[in-house]
């Protein structure tokens, strides 16, 4: 499942608006959202209507952990929440799932939402599951296995510095796991139907892009399926929510012993080229997680777009737009928890008594700072298979998990 | 993968024979055959005509372990057989896969590639592959996979019960080794494309069975990613040439380390309705392995088609057709290996001396010892799971199949 942060939207596959079926015919809209595809520019509030999502209260910001994520609506939609809050807020099971399609290195987009269920973790007790679509990166990448696997590697090394408590995480990856994830894709897949994969995926080129939303669907119920009853939370851009409304139909298809997974919506973070800039991989490049502090203010410095005036004159009379300047958006979005100096910041750019390499520079020291210690827990990890394992479902809860499904053992183990 | 002897179609699935790509429009067929459909009579030696395949010679023949499904032709063509004698002959390394849909109770006509399978184990040390597909039989039948299960394990004590030796033999089941299965199917499922399953399989109602086409490709390339390159001969029905052609297509577009699996292509056993009536299940009983002796007797007597006359009078003055005769069938295809005896009794059949319920007779008894055979072996085994751990994939078997088809292990195990 990509994360809400992905900048890398798959290029080749393509949606007609009308296939995805939520889409009313009578509206005008400028702009197309589907899993694969997002051009024009976004309005969230449509994308919510047209989805049958709910934005979020107030209220519900205030039930979550305390994060900037969610109190400055970068998270601002879902399905499902009160649910999971109530759950979480009366101390009883609740999961997270947020994964990762290995691909290639983890940006720092990538690792925020991973940061934000370790604090759903630290705070409400929730189990999270982290996993990792090697099987779908393979079959949508011009890659090898041996390719996908090394990037695999890389990135577990980055989900695992993130701090997870071990006993309350679970890190899955399709080709590893596929013991307990295949059997239940095909019991999901009985009744998943080309037509509906069509319609919210887009006409795929191979039939393992086929069936792999089966693996998907799987992803978000295995905490239920391992664990039992409980509200599920999938952090995700709001491009994804087809992939978690397909998992609700054929969980509910198939009588599991399940609640349908609820989502929290996300707007996409800008890559550093700016706001609606996001098209395709490669466009601009970004900050990876193991970049080291030179490289990191050498890539803001270079290219990250800003609300800056044209010169320096002009900035400090007419003064920057921090709305669309990516550095301030960083902070604002994670960097900066501190609403009143988060405030002042806009406020001394606005009034450009802050220029734009100022605010390049608040961004690179929080980012470098961050990134200082992500890198430490990262270096400190042992070999990987030993790291992984307090993190891998054990043969109990695999076993549980496929009983849950209906899938028994046939040999007995 | 149906054996070939599998008089149960599926009838919910039809492909226009067009669709097939290896039909020559300028033909007038009047008989239409793909996998999951066989409609007419059938014109054998157009069907291999058709589907590219080469007529066996007598000199292939003879090389073959001698055994009356090949001697008399009930397999009757193929592909790549000279590959797969040479090595047979020679005593380099040569494997066969023969599966099983467990969808129901093993009848006889199920059992018998097996036992042509244990034939060649026996006579060249051939290694044998019997791959289980319970997850397509989950999602083609109306069954919920506890039901498959349960016949999953009762085929496997079937399977068990022939008498493979444990060296040389693997049994695979998909749901209970997708661990290997999984990871390597969607290795093959990466040109694997929607078109090529529809034109081979017809239109699929899930995304499961789409994909299943990579799974099967994969139970035929296991014995090689197992055990290194080398000649695998498949034993089916001629209509399940098109899977080993998606086989072997998806084997050389994906450059694994294998040759392309050769195929032995047998002509449809009857339904003990007869000839020409194989249509979908149901239409006859059919013998099961389990039956007891009064069982075998009741139903032969009672539902087998005969090539007999109305009347006894009839019978003696005109003779009997053999050619049509179910029970003699039988005694030709498998039950009666003395050619010389097998002619004797045509030739009194065909002269009225013999009647249709001598003949019937004739074909309980031999039917009767084989099964009483079986049933001992079948009975003398012990708990499932004890008696199926040789006969199953090691652990480094399962890392050699992976690395051979290019996915190494992401965790170190």
């Amino acid at each position: 499942m990509s994360d809400p942060t992905d900048n890398h939207r798959e290029p080749n596959a393509t949606t007609p608006p009308e296939a995805d079926g939520s889409r009313s015919s009578d509206e005008a809209d400028e702009f197309t959202v589907t899993p694969y595809a997002v051009s024009g520019e976004v309005n969230y509030d449509k994308l919510v209507a047209r989805f049958g999502a709910a934005e979020l209260t107030d209220e519900q910001i205030t039930r979550f952990p305390d994060h900037p994520l969610l109190r400055r609506r970068t998270f601002y939609a879902g399905r499902d929440v009160d649910d999971y809050l109530a759950a979480a807020g009366a101390g009883d099971p609740h999961a997270v799932v947020t994964g990762r399609g290995p691909s290639g290195p983890m940006h720092l987009g990538h690792v925020l939402p991973l940061y934000l269920a370790k604090r759903f973790q630290r705070e409400t007790g929730a189990t999270v599951y982290v996993p990792l679509s090697d099987d779908e990166k393979f079959l949508a990448k011009e890659q090898s296995f041996a390719s996908i696997g090394e990037h695999t590697r890389e990135n577990l090394r980055d989900i695992l510095a993130v701090g997870f408590d071990p006993a309350r995480t679970r890190i899955v990856i399709d080709t590893a796991d596929a013991d307990v994830l295949y059997p239940i894709a095909v019991r999901l897949a009985k009744h998943l139907t080309p037509a509906t994969v069509e319609a919210v995926y887009g006409e795929q080129d191979t039939v393992g892009l086929q069936f792999y939303p089966a693996v998907q669907a799987t992803h978000l119920l295995l905490p239920q399926l391992v664990a039992g009853r409980q509200p599920t939370l999938v952090p995700i851009a709001v491009d994804q929510d087809p992939h978690v409304r397909v998992c609700r139909d054929v969980a509910a298809k198939e009588a599991l012993p399940v609640r349908k997974p609820g989502a929290l919506l996300g707007r996409f973070l800008p890559s550093l080229a700016g706001p609606g800039k996001m098209s395709s991989s490669g466009d601009a490049p970004s900050i990876e997680l193991t970049d080291d502090p030179e490289t990191v203010a050498e890539t803001i410095h270079t290219h990250a777009y800003t609300g800056g005036r044209p010169t320096l004159e002009d900035h400090r009379e007419k003064g920057g737009d921090p709305t669309v300047d990516v550095p301030f958006q960083y902070l604002r979005y994670f960097f900066e928890p501190d609403d009143d100096e988060l405030e002042r910041i806009a406020a001394a750019y606005r009034a450009g008594d802050l220029l734009s390499g100022d605010l390049k520079d608040l961004a690179i020291e929080r980012i470098t700072d961050f990134l200082a210690a992500h890198q430490r827990r990262r270096n400190a990890l042992d070999e990987l298979a030993t790291e992984l394992e307090p993190y891998r479902l054990t043969d109990e809860e695999r076993r549980r998990a496929l009983d849950s499904a209906g899938v028994p053992s046939v040999v007995g183990v």
